[in-house]
C-alpha cells in the first residue's frame, strides 16, 4: 500500500511515513539509507548535528544510480545548526550541507532548535556541537528567531529548499514566528508519543496549518542507551500492557501501532531501524486502522514526559529549551 | 523587620513581598490598597485585566494624602493587556492606565501575556479580555514580541514606567527577546509554588539577570473557587503534611513557609489577602529563615502541575500558552 502523504502549507506533499537519521552512525549510514529506499522509503530526516550527512548521500546517489529512485520521488529534510543562526550564515551552510548531500535542493529544511549560537566555521569544526571550543563554553549569538527565520524564507525563494519549518520550538514562539513570518513554517518536529502528548501544541498547529512530525515515537525506547533514569524506570512503550493488548487485537507489532496511533492523529513519523524487517514493518504502519477507542486508550497513556534531554548530549544549562 | 529588596537590572529596588491585586473586587479595592498600605505594603502588582485599577488607585492616592507614604516609597506594577500589543497601542494605554492609578509613571510595567491580539478601543469594552466582540471569537494581531518589546522600551525612555519586564513567557521567548532587546525584561512573572517549580526557567532567569516574581503561591488555593478538577483533587499546599510540618517547626503559619521558601530561593512573592492579619504575617515572610534541608524538602514536592488555566477565564483555544 502507498505512503500517504501530507498537504503542507507549501503547497508540496510530504510522507507521512520516513526514516529518521539521528544516531545512523556514519559507518554505516550509506547501507542503512540505501536499504531504506529499496525497502520503500522516500523520506530521510537528516541534519547537520547528526553528522552523517555525506554517507546518508551516498546512499541515495547509489540508489538514483541505480534507477531504484528518482530525487523528484524523494523527500529530503535537513536541519540548521544553532550556530548557524545569524542572517547570513543560513545559506552558505545549507550550500555546504546540500554538496555533502549530492543534492541540488532540500525539500525541508527545519530550525533545528530555537538557540542561536556563536558561528563556528566548518573548517574548524563540524558538526560543531553545542559548545564554541568543543569542550565547555557555550556562547549565544544575536540572532533573534525573526533575522533566522527571514533567512530561511530566502532560501525558498533561492530554490535551495522546496519547505522550511521549525523543531523544539514551543507554542509561544511558534506564535510569534506567525506574527512576522512571510512564509509560515510548513512543519513543526517535537518529540511526541504516548507518554508525551502535548495536545495543546498539536491543536494551535492544526489551528495554524503546520502539519507535525513526532520523532522518537516510541517514546523511552530510544534512550535507554543513554542511562536516563527516568527512561529506565518507565515501562517501555512497546513492553506496555495498554500497547500490547492493542497489538496483539489487530496483529500487529507493538512498534507499529505507535507509530499508526500517531499517523491516525494526524502527525508525521520518522522512524529508524538497522534491522531491514523492522524497516519494512514500520514503514507500512498505515496499512491498517485503530478504532477511536483505541486510540483514546493509548493517548490516556500521556505523562508530560520528555525524554530528549540526556546530560551526555545536551549541556545542562541549555535545559530550559523543554522548559 | 524590613521587607528585603531585590536589585533589578535597571537599576531600581524592588520589594521583594509585595500585595497581588488578582481577583480584588473593584469594589473593595480601594481600602484594600489602603489598609496594605497601613500594613506596610509598598509594592502592589495590578493590571489592566483585573479590572481595579481605577479602584486601587484610590487607595493609593488617600495612603499619600493622609501621609502615610510617598509616592517613591511605593512600587507599583501594572501590565500590558494582549489587544495592546501593536507597537503605537502602547504608549497610550500606558498613559490611559497611569491616569486611572493617578500616577506619573509606574515602576514596573509587564507585558501580561505574549499574545497579541487585536485591537479593542477602551471605549468600546474595558478591560477587554481575550474576546474581541467579549463573547466567543479571538483575534490576533500581526504584532510581534519584537515590535511590542520595542514600544515597552519606549517607555522607559519617555519616563512612563522605570522598569519594564514581562509575564507568562516561557523560556524559549525569553531567549529570543534577549536577543534584540536593548532594555533587557527586568523581572519575568510566573505561575510559581511546590507543586511547579519549573527549575530549568528559573536557571535561565538567574544566568540573565533577569528577576522572577512568583504568582500563586499557595497553587491550588487560588484556583478552588473555579471548580478546576486538579485543583479540588490535590492536596492543598498549606494543608500538605510536608509544609505543616515545617511550619510546626518553626512556629510560623503554612503560608509564611510557603513564602520564605520562595523568598529565600531569590523569587518575589505577591500574595493577596482581605484579612488584616493573614496581610500582616504574609509581608513579615522574611522574618525568619528555613534551614536548606528544609526548603529542599518542599522543592520535592514538585510536579509540575500547573493551575492557572481554568476554561471560565482561559479560552480553550489559547491554552497553549502554557506548554
Amino acid at each position: 500500500m502507498a505512503i500517504p502523504n501530507i498537504k503542507l502549507s507549501s503547497g508540496h506533499d510530504m510522507p507521512q511515513v520516513g526514516f529518521g537519521l539521528w544516531k545512523v552512525d556514519k559507518a554505516v549510514a550509506a547501507d542503512v539509507v540505501y536499504n531504506a529506499i529499496k525497502a520503500g522509503y522516500r523520506l530521510f530526516d537528516g541534519a547537520c548535528d547528526y553528522g552523517n550527512e555525506v554517507e546518508c548521500g551516498q546512499g541515495v546517489a547509489r540508489a538514483i544510480k541505480e534507477g531504484r529512485v528518482k530525487r523528484e520521488e524523494l523527500f529530503i529534510v535537513s536541519k540548521l545548526w544553532n550556530t548557524f543562526h545569524d542572517g547570513e550564515r543560513v545559506e552558505p551552510i545549507v550550500k555546504k550541507q546540500l554538496a555533502d548531500w549530492g543534492l541540488e535542493y532540500f525539500d525541508l529544511y527545519l530550525i533545528h532548535f530555537p538557540v542561536a549560537l556563536e558561528y563556528v566555521d566548518p573548517s574548524v569544526r563540524y558538526p560543531p556541537g553545542w559548545h564554541y571550543d568543543g569542550n565547555s563554553e557555550i556562547r549565544p549569538s544575536k540572532a533573534s528567531i525573526q533575522e533566522t527565520w527571514t533567512a530561511m524564507e530566502g532560501l525558498v525563494n533561492a530554490g535551495l529548499s522546496k519547505s522550511i519549518g521549525v523543531s523544539n520550538f514551543q507554542a509561544q514562539l511558534i506564535y510569534d514566528l506567525l506574527r512576522y513570518a512571510k512564509i509560515p513554517p510548513a512543519t513543526l518536529q517535537i518529540e511526541h508519543h504516548p507518554y508525551l502528548v502535548q495536545q495543546e501544541l498539536l491543536n494551535l498547529c492544526k489551528k495554524e496549518g503546520i502539519a507535525v512530525t513526532a520523532y522518537s515515537s516510541f517514546g523511552p525506547a530510544s534512550f535507554l542507551e543513554f542511562n536516563m533514569d527516568h527512561a529506565v524506570k518507565l515501562t517501555p512503550l512497546m513492553e506496555h500492557d495498554t500497547v500490547k493488548a492493542v497489538a496483539d487485537k489487530y496483529d500487529k507489532a507493538p512498534s507499529q501501532v505507535l507509530l499508526r496511533w500517531a499517523t491516525q492523529r494526524g502527525l508525521a513519523v520518522i522512524p529508524k531501524s538497522s534491522r531491514q524487517e523492522t524497516m519494512v514493518s514500520n514503514l507500512h504502519c498505515t496499512d491498517f486502522d485503530l478504532s477511536e477507542e483505541d486510540i483514546k486508550t493509548i493517548t490516556s497513556l500521556n505523562q508530560g514526559i520528555r525524554f530528549n534531554q540526556p546530560s551526555n548530549y545536551f549541556p545542562t544549562e541549555m535545559l530550559w529549551i523543554f522548559g
